[in-house]
């Protein structure tokens, strides 16, 4: 029998060898291997658990390029903060070798899933925002808001940030700690309308169900980049933005489904053939990106199994070399 | 932060930990609580690695009695044992608490695969097999046609193993470690008619997509365990069988769909209502059992991620008492 050990790394592992650079071009392999059918990727499964507020999401791929099978468990569980003192969401990635199934590395997943959410925006950002972005309105205060944020300020030359969420609270941590941070000013704003006023970007990361960002705001030449909606119901933008922008999505059904994308589907304000493109497809020069500086652009995403995959392939490799982790032998 | 670590346990720990008795056990909890809807069980995900003539499964379910989310990874390379001394299936489980999501314990799965679709035949013998039943007709002579005979020897008088396959070789080996392990006599047969030929019990254990058993050799009063068939395309015995036997399945629908029991469905020899139950309910006692001696009753099962959910919780039970196995922080 082969003897084999697996990789153990724990979050804080992970989080010494994660950077911000690297979940950017993580994504974008992984977008482009997407559109280039070097994947397959089932659809998610999710199992509730009413009886402690929870969900599990279970992610999986197989990626042809890395040669790798992800698994990925995202578990939320919104009481964790006031009864055990834990994050609500946690996620555990184990990658598998796709030659012959031995379990290679067991990672947390936590750290990567922020990472790879935030790299989502900013590669959008390269391809369909004004290159001269300088103001970014952020509708929403929690994790996304910091990481899009974060991811943003690695591409273009950001130097204000227009925050609104509902808690007053909220924003002046939001304000304080990106200040902090990156190093721009921050501004707390008291309506959705002021954080979108005048902003060249415009990032919704909330659990809406209802819209928040008015169609009548949006001026040309701004890049939306809707975050937040990731499942039946949701929506933060108003529906008519989608019929004057340039839409792009990470995966077209889960988008049409799930996404931000489902709502004007659904009022049939647009139509599958309005979707303009894949990201991917853009990356990959198939489609074309902003053309106009008055162009209305729109990104949607509500994440695939792919970009953990990349990403954690690219954190397995940097552990081997480093000698960073544990090693376990399960068989 | 809440301070946890998770527990892992090896291929060795495992089996140092499991005996056919407890999988059993395991097994018998397991179809009654699905039975009383206190299980949570999507549908499987399958993901296909033509490439290296491989595939993955992802089993999961939620048990609101041991209160885990169990999460399996099985996966079956046909070319591990030429090209990298492995086996073809291997199997990984992760148990999560299921109050707040963290990782309770990582383990090969391997092990509990084999015993609990093992101990799945024999609970299904205990409420269907005629009690003096002695002598066991067996088709293939791999992995399962072992296991579901360790379990029979648990829970009936076997007194004489009849084993037919396709290689004499493969039949041989057999008989040598059968005879080794339970003490009885194994015959080897050179057809299936002659294995099956006064069996009591019949058990398929083959990957057969042609019927091997056929209608007339089974006499009054025979028990049919059939689980080799668990994919679409499967059959190791006529489907006319089906029309004169009473019919327990572990899953329904499964087992409509990829179970022996597609078969006489498909070809319209019996409809869903013909099925007469599924196991946990003659355990719950809402249904009967065999009743008359001349019965032919048949056993069909695909697997269901709650027989590995209660198998595992065991196993970690017991690892945590006896203190076996190593800790690591992942978060």
């Amino acid at each position: 029998m082969h003897m084999m050990k697996t990789l153990l790394l724990s979050k804080s592992d992970v989080e010494s060898l994660l950077t911000m650079k690297d979940a950017l071009e993580s994504v974008r392999q992984s977008y482009m291997a997407y559109n280039q059918n070097k994947v397959t990727q089932p659809p998610i499964m999710s199992i509730d658990v009413p009886h402690h507020n929870g969900e599990v999401d279970i992610k999986a791929s197989y990626s042809y390029q890395d040669e790798v099978i992800c698994v990925k468990a995202a578990v939320g569980f919104w009481d964790n903060p006031k009864r055990y003192q834990l994050p609500t969401g946690l996620a555990f990635i184990t990658l598998y070798d796709a030659r012959n199934g031995l379990p290679l590395c067991i990672m947390d997943g936590t750290h990567i899933t922020r990472y790879r959410t935030g790299a989502a925006g900013g590669i959008s950002a390269q391809v369909l925002a004004r290159p001269d972005s300088r103001i970014v309105g952020v509708i929403g205060a929690g994790e996304q808001a910091r990481m899009q944020v974060m991811a943003l300020k690695e591409v273009l030359p950001i130097e204000l940030i227009k925050v609104w969420s509902r808690s007053e609270e909220q924003r002046g941590h939001y304000k304080q700690e990106m200040e902090g941070l990156l190093g721009v000013t921050v501004l707390t704003c008291d309506t959705p309308e002021e954080a979108v006023n005048s902003a060249d970007m415009v990032v919704t990361t909330t659990p809406s169900k209802e819209p928040i960002v008015r169609d009548e705001w949006i001026q040309p030449g701004t890049h939306i980049i809707a975050i937040g909606a990731d499942m039946e119901g949701k929506q933060e933008i108003e529906a008519r933005i989608f019929a004057r922008a340039k839409v792009a999505v990470d995966h077209l059904a889960e988008c049409m489904k799930r996404g931000e994308t489902q709502n004007p589907i659904r009022s049939n304000l647009i139509q599958k053939s309005n979707i303009h493109a894949e990201l991917g497809e853009i990356l990959l020069g198939r489609k074309a990106g902003r053309v106009r500086h008055d162009e209305i652009t729109l990104f949607d995403s509500t994440g695939m199994s792919i970009q953990d995959s990349t990403m954690a392939c690219m954190i397995y490799k940097k552990a081997t070399e480093m000698g960073i982790g544990s090693q376990f032998p399960f068989i």
